[in-house]
């Protein structure tokens, strides 16, 4: 072997040295644990039970059923040029007959209470992308949008990493149900303020991940009114809103516009994908609604950098154009999730853990603080860490949501079967007949 | 109608109002005046024909034919897991079998004279993802790359407009066929530094956009020993690479290191996609290929920004381990661009056109100098208006690729029929005529 000349370290950017990619947080590192030692009922009955995982299995054989009737939709067909036309096509301005099977699965969800047009619906490849587009044509370095905690733990990456951008939380906690109020979202306007930091906008997701809630429809009103009278940005991730239990529990931001013959509503972009309503994670299909044309020129433009496999636009545009399956797939989901929830807090409350009631998502919000050993952040993760390593869950600390209050946590139910989701209920129970023993 | 109330406008950041995006320069306006007005035999005969598309056409029967006789590759099978699986496969690593397959892929193309690791393949939605992310890493908003001229007009976009970064251009010209020389880069290295700019790397395209030539190996050689003295980085992007006419005729970054030892190869980094020597732009598959093991981890966490469809992952995995197609492709879609490069060289020479000697890519670079009025920048774009308006070509004016030099022109040959190919050298041709007659 020759020998070797050490060389010096060729440097790399700020951006890929810094830890805003959050990747060191309990909540990936939950996921670690499970994947190391991950649950399986005949192999492996001892293991790590994933429920820090938003993941939506539970309507997945109706998507099945719809591929078996409708093979047309992801195969190519015999000497078809469809192939050609396809494979070719990288216009960002994607597939016109995918943009209005969005728009009209989007107006669908909210029960026809909203109308979007097609020209609006800018693609990119999941959510992840969406709300990093967004942020970079609102805030410049060092500015800041103002999100609600307890939040998505995605958002200190998608935001801020490579953006630039900050994120200045609005605190939220339990004595109102963790809801937004004026007097919260003023408080974290002024702090920022106070620290010479340019605020560019509000995030908000609504239902909620983590609280598994939807934003009553004065609160939204009162944060339209609040970025009306700062003259900031309003961006509203409306992943799960197509996993609300009930159709009428949701209320869009784009039916507050309509409600306002669209007044304002050019500081207005609301956030959607296909990952958690339809369970297509893997397909990356996300989307921006904006009602600023140049938000949408700049958005689109910008979409070059995250572009959805026009193959997966054919497929789903076939899949969201067949009315009769939505319909009847929205339904059927909805139920399906509600019936999974319940399930889940039933199990809990029969352990003696009470939730926030929730309407909406793939997670409930679990009270763990009567055993938190100091009501603290550090007590929080203490608690987590026996939950990981003893119970054999994974869970997520609402810490690792930048909640105020310590001792919740995220609970994810619609990852796994039934059966799994029973054994991590008996788990559950088990450990908290073991503390009120050692307790008593 | 209620009154109208004006709103103040709400601003966007710095980087949604700056004109980086780069959609105003000739490159792109010549793609809206062929939109306007697209050629077509029958219906359109009088229309623009698009030579400002770098698309390869040439070899899409071989796709259709695999796809044909494999329709297991992009169907779902009856009650198949498969498409479970896929949907929910949402890894930042991609799937398995997928890296592996472009790893081997990325092999067979070099003629298997350098080895890929696939556990250093970082997927992303194409090139232009890949390319930018790679900014991201490697340089602070300001820091610069230096590029040889001429360079693919995207750069300008997808290196700069959201990193921040600079380009130095180097500047390259007929007097050497337009090769990067060690004067030439030193030179760029020190204006740079003269104007207080950090420069972090080069990125060399190769086989270049657009002049439709490889690299030679001495000229790469010196290429990284001046990245090596300068401590920088190396960005290499391969897109090209199989599209050489011959296998034999194109050197990769990878074959220089491989016979090195790897010394010094945590510099050098490979930019790679199936848009160029497969033709599936519209499927958004590029790849990182990195032998710095912080850039692959970080650019892979970056990487949940831009990441391909499973479904388009599944389908290409299937193609491109099938080594029999693979081989065979590659062969017949050489010899088939060969056969373009020939059948447009020579009917611009009987027009009285010369152009770059080529041996690669989808292009040719074609010197119409003696036509223009003056020897300016002015003076090209004023011929490219007459070509586009009056022979109703679309073709690409070199100083969109910031050439120095004036009458310089990218002409695409793969993305038509070679019946449309010739309609478009015969435009040339009596258009070369009448100039003839005009001034004689």
């Amino acid at each position: 072997m020759a020998i070797e000349i050490e060389q010096p370290s060729v440097g790399l950017s700020k951006v890929a040295v810094s830890e805003t990619h959050g990747e060191d947080s309990p909540y990936f590192a939950g996921w670690k644990a499970y994947n190391e030692d991950p649950y399986d009922e005949s192999s492996n009955p001892s293991g790590v039970i994933q429920m820090g995982l938003a993941e939506n299995q539970v309507s997945f054989d109706l998507l099945e059923e719809y591929l078996e009737q409708h093979s047309e939709a992801s195969s190519w067909g015999k000497g078809s040029p469809g192939f050609r036309e396809n494979a070719l096509f990288q216009d960002y301005h994607g597939l016109e007959s995918f943009r209005q099977a969005m728009a009209g699965f989007m107006e669908q969800i909210r029960g026809g209470r909203a109308k979007f047009d097609p020209d609006r619906v800018v693609l990119t490849a999941g959510a992840t992308a969406a709300n990093e587009l967004l942020t970079f044509i609102l805030a410049n370095p060092g500015d800041a949008l103002l999100v609600p905690t307890p939040y998505y733990p995605g958002f200190d990456r998608d935001l801020r990493w490579r953006t630039g951008a900050k994120i200045v939380p609005i605190h939220c906690d339990i004595s109102n149900n963790f809801q937004v109020t004026t007097q919260a979202l003023e408080a974290a306007y002024e702090g920022a303020v106070a620290m010479n930091i340019n605020v560019r906008g509000v995030l908000i997701t609504n239902p909620s991940n983590p609280l598994g809630v939807t934003i009553q429809r004065s609160v939204l009103e009162e944060i339209l009114d609040f970025s009306t009278r700062k003259n900031i940005h309003l961006v509203s991730d409306e992943i799960y809103s197509g996993s609300t239990f009930s159709s009428s529990e949701f209320i869009s931001i784009a039916e507050i516009l309509e409600a306002r013959g669209y007044k304002d509503s050019e500081r207005v972009h609301i956030v959607y994908s296909l990952s958690k309503d339809l369970g297509l994670p893997g397909f990356r299909v996300g989307t921006i609604y904006s009602y600023n044309d140049k938000v949408v020129t700049t958005a689109r433009r910008m979409s070059s950098f995250t572009l959805i496999s026009s193959q997966t636009q054919h497929l789903l545009a076939s899949m969201l154009s067949n009315k009769k399956f939505t319909e009847n797939y929205i339904k059927e989901n909805r139920e399906r999730l509600r019936k999974r929830y319940e399930m889940i807090i039933q199990g809990l409350r029969s352990a003696g853990i009470e939730c926030l009631k929730g309407n909406a998502g793939l997670f409930c919000w679990m009270n763990l603080s009567p055993l938190l050993e100091t009501p603290t952040r550090e007590g929080e993760v203490a608690l987590w860490k026996s939950i990981l390593h003893e119970v054999k869950l994974n869970i997520s600390p609402g810490s690792s949501c930048h909640c105020s209050e310590p001792g919740w946590f995220r609970v994810c139910f619609a990852n796994m079967s039934e059966e799994t989701l029973e054994v991590a209920l008996k788990r559950i129970h088990n450990f908290m007949e073991q503390r009120k023993t050692a307790s008593s």
